[in-house]
């Protein structure tokens, strides 16, 4: 049988999710059901919440626990109901914290994805708009203006990545299909050509991307494998000649590439 | 002075950075400067940044320590150069775990964000392609395929929400945004009547969307304060009028208004 997991948050509750799941993982072996409960900012959600946890508990089938909320009458509640199989985020680092800095907490709920701030949401808005225009290759005038520009195959990865860095980092990300004629020509284009060091290539294992394709236009010369092979073949041979940096997205997230590119590729550019 | 944070992980450390922000919004009246090193995954990286962090230490500035680090000597040796100032995530919470399901945790880096999963990978590109070809209205044929549609005036919110569920949801969402004729007539539009289950309105303070838009078209009848005041009001009627959920994007984030989306309006829905 499974072992019920509550996720509870006055927020999202994106980051108690994420800290559940990455602990649990390390319990491969059990079978975990998770129920994700955001948003208990008032007393009324958290009671109705923290009363099914305690019937479950004296039904002799009770769940874990994980909470990120910072309200402390809030946590004390969940304690008391939860049967000693509460996971508190806030309450196991607040109290060295205070410590090590010497002043007391002073509760703020929501600030887990700290926005509010209305100048970083049209930041990221711009970015956006930049990152939808400049897709596939669309538009290439602008990419004086681009903070990065992926390059490589069709499906390779390059729109979600330049979505993530639009949403997430607020960073101005073109990206440019490399097609059969560059692949061909063995050459980069001309336009990129000026825009090297903003260049960041992304390469897949063919059958993977033979796979991605397959999905998009089955059974066409586009996404059969022997074109996916000379396509990867020929565009790897090409960021080596041009020492282009290169992040292999087959088996990474797009949360990975992205961060692979802020923090390792792009401090280097600048 | 400003006290520096170390942010430490083996994979993007976006879970990490999230809770180290969430603490210290805590603490308001101090000032942070926070460092994020990711993919700490071999034992070369992680000692640069341990000695880093050590010379700190005998210099008598020590940093703050959040790790999401899975690997235990990676965590030994961090807790013994950091002079007592390590947030270490995974141990705050798996020997308590191990307790309570009363097996040893094995570690397992990198799943804090789950996927290598290319079943997931191919749902979320197919999402978002579906997202991107139904934005702002443009293609309006296959709505009976969307999970969601997100009405609006011009610059709600609508296209940074559907590309954030596609991205981290994998849910179809299309937009359609509300121009003057749907306005003025005060009525549904007519393609939207058939789908009126799964319509989802965004709305937005005049004021906060007169300077969202004027940062897109200055000075225009577009972004005037009258021109934003009218539209608001008149899609607030509508939206009382059909009956649609509403959420107002002014102060909230789009991981809020996507997770508001998804755990109390559609849940409803289906």
């Amino acid at each position: 049988m499974s072992c019920r997991v509550f996720i509870l948050s006055d927020h999202t509750g994106i980051t108690a999710g994420s800290i559940a799941r990455a602990l649990l993982a390390q319990f491969p072996h059990q079978d975990f059901a998770l129920e994700e409960h955001p948003f208990l900012d008032d007393r009324k959600k958290l009671s109705a919440v923290a009363e099914q946890i305690e019937s479950l508990v004296q039904a002799g089938t009770p769940p874990l626990v994980f909470s990120s909320i910072v309200d402390g009458d809030s946590r004390a509640l969940l304690k008391e109901k939860s049967g000693g199989r509460l996971f508190d985020i806030f309450q196991a680092f607040t109290p060295g914290l205070e410590e090590l800095l010497g002043v007391a907490a002073s509760p703020v709920a929501g600030h887990l994805h700290g926005i509010g701030n209305a100048d970083l949401y049209i930041e990221r808005i711009r970015a956006l708009d930049y990152a939808i225009i400049h897709d596939d290759g669309g538009i290439t005038k602008n990419y004086a203006k681009a903070d990065t520009i992926l390059i490589g195959v069709s499906r390779s990865g390059k729109t979600p990545t330049c979505l993530y860095l639009a949403l997430h980092n607020g960073l101005q990300a073109a990206n440019y299909p490399l097609v059969d004629e560059d692949l061909e020509a063995a050459r980069l284009p001309a336009l990129l050509q000026e825009h090297r060091g903003k260049l960041v290539a992304l390469t897949i294992d063919a059958a993977q991307l033979h796979r991605i394709r397959q999905q998009r236009r089955p059974g066409s010369r586009y996404s059969s494998l022997e074109q996916c092979q000379w396509e990867v073949h020929q565009a790897e041979a090409l960021f080596r000649e041009y020492r282009i940096p290169v992040i292999d997205t087959t088996a990474i997230s797009i949360e990975e590439i992205a961060t692979r590119i802020t923090t390792e590729i792009m401090q280097d550019m600048y």
